[in-house]
């Protein structure tokens, strides 16, 4: 059997989830190759100031300090500076690119560059951004399986939840027929407190100031990243090949507070639902506070129909830099268990 | 690459479980065919009152109706008739058991002899039977490794709700650290209904009334049930090494009204919990109602409290014919994969 304990990584954003995962690689690494044989050694880094090379391996916990002191990687003492990220990805020797830049869902760049740059030149992806993959999910795959190279993304949809996986290999011999899902920990963190008596304004400046709003507020409010994770999963678990203009879109801006009593008055509550059956669409909807999918606060859920085993739900936070980063890591463990079978 | 088309398999049991497998079986021929390469064969039935065996494969067809018609399939048209199960175990030419008769927890028989017996021949063996795993999990699995056959029982937690494979595979580079969960439909269910407002007496007799509840009703009263569904969870995700008699075990006979009423004023609800933290108990535990895990009616449901990646929470209809019929084709897939790999 072949062997490869080095994997050697470019890894494309240096936010919360690049530097989460950096830590759990740090503090994984001696049960990393004890239970799995995996030595990850992270080659390059790009953030949006600068880069950092080193073919034998940054030093992580150097490249942390010098992030939190600089805000950027820049100044970590590199072979070479300055490298542009894209010739970095190109004649950099590598096995993996990780994508964790933000997303953006006009052109999804500076992402889709990094990706198709990559793959291009034989590495295997792992994006948590997913701009590229809303935009153009079904290329993105041809063009890997073209260059012989896996994409993963465990980390897009339900952060440290495994719901792809669950979908894609618990289920096996199975049929899911449809799903619906409460897929954006913002809005219903915002539905939630309105529900408790809050107005949508208020609840929205609440949210923000606890950091659960994107810088571009728009993404979680009008749904953005909600159909984001709807194409995802539509492509991924229903074998669809569709992009976000296939979604028929409604954010939460027009939710009113009157809206909320009459679902409650009903035992009912509001929440944004991503649904694939048979349509695709994200929108406000009303459902029972006993569906098992009607969870609360930043929560996120999403319910199966199965041909024959039924309903199956699952729950979990969405959300969160060390939990994004271990669905990085099951990411990794699936490509380097591909390596090993080819 | 090595070609299995066909698996043959002896299918020890023919109540709902192993009627709604046939059913399933016959349903999914040719997808099961055009999408995995499977042909599955059984070549041998046992029930409490005959057998039937034809190594070209049974007619399910006819199974079936035979059955229906006489409450047995003794009286199958078969090459051999009368044939002692263990006898068949030992002398058929087959790939897998599938042992699907009644638990019990006082000696497990007759499953124990039928899972013994298949592996010693160089069976892999699927058990829905949560009897011989509750007495013993450690060495059923040490002698599967011993034989160089594989043991499967996804449809034993959780029913049709991969649950087992969640934990195990789903969460790959992940560490459990703890769980909790509500294993037994039937006590959640007369718990719901006292929630409700009937008193303990009347709701097992609603349930009863409903076919809930288990022909030996201390197998789900008295908790026998959620027990082995915890030993089986602590030994194949936690690796522990435990039976029946490591469990701290209590049922829900002595849940009192009052008990009810002072969980519902705290916005609790009691639910017998099966849980694994250092110490392994089911008892009957208040939760919050708001805990996604408080789920209602028959409902299974399970939380895992993992290192990095938070809780996680699986809902899923717990039992049925055709959800654990599913859970054997899983892992019949499963099994079938391990002899191409091998």
């Amino acid at each position: 059997m072949k062997s490869f304990p080095v994997l050697r990584i470019i890894l494309c954003g240096f936010g919360v989830v690049g530097q989460s995962l950096s830590k759990l690689l740090l503090s994984r690494a001696e049960d990393l190759y004890a239970r799995y044989g995996l030595k990850p050694r992270i080659v390059g880094v790009y953030d949006s100031k600068g880069s950092a090379v080193d073919s034998s391996g940054l030093d992580l916990n150097q490249l942390l300090q010098v992030k939190k002191k600089n805000g950027t990687i820049k100044k970590y003492r590199t072979e070479k500076s300055n490298v542009k990220v894209i010739d970095m990805i190109s004649s950099l020797d590598a096995d993996v690119l990780i994508e964790a830049t933000s997303s953006n869902y006009k052109d999804a760049e500076p992402g889709m560059s990094h990706i198709t740059e990559a793959m291009k030149g034989g590495l295997s992806v792992i994006t948590v951004n997913k701009g590229p993959l809303a935009l153009a999910f079904p290329s993105l795959t041809e063009l890997a399986t073209y260059n012989h190279v896996m994409l993963r993304f465990s980390g897009t949809v339900g952060g440290g939840t495994p719901i792809l996986d669950y979908a894609k290999n618990s289920l096996q011999g199975e049929r899911i027929t449809s799903f619906d899902g409460i897929l954006n920990g913002t809005t219903n963190y915002i539905l939630t407190n309105m529900t408790n008596g809050m107005t949508f304004e208020s609840a929205l400046a609440d949210a923000r100031k606890k950091g659960y709003v994107e810088a571009d507020e728009s993404l979680d409010i009008d749904a953005l990243d909600a159909a984001a994770k709807l194409v995802i999963l539509a492509n991924w678990i229903m074998g669809m090949k569709v992009t976000m203009p296939d979604i028929n879109r409604t954010g939460i801006r027009d939710v009113t507070t009157e809206d909320i009593k009459h679902a409650t008055e009903k035992k009912c509550a509001v929440k944004l639902i991503a649904s694939c059956n048979r349509e695709l669409v994200v929108g406000p909807r009303e459902i029972s506070v006993n569906d098992p999918l009607c969870v609360n606060g930043t929560l996120n859920a999403i319910t199966f129909n199965s041909e024959h085993s039924g309903q199956q739900t699952i729950i979990g936070k969405g959300a969160g830099g060390m939990e994004t980063a271990s669905s990085i890591l099951r990411d990794l463990l699936d490509i380097r268990q591909g390596m090993l079978n080819h």
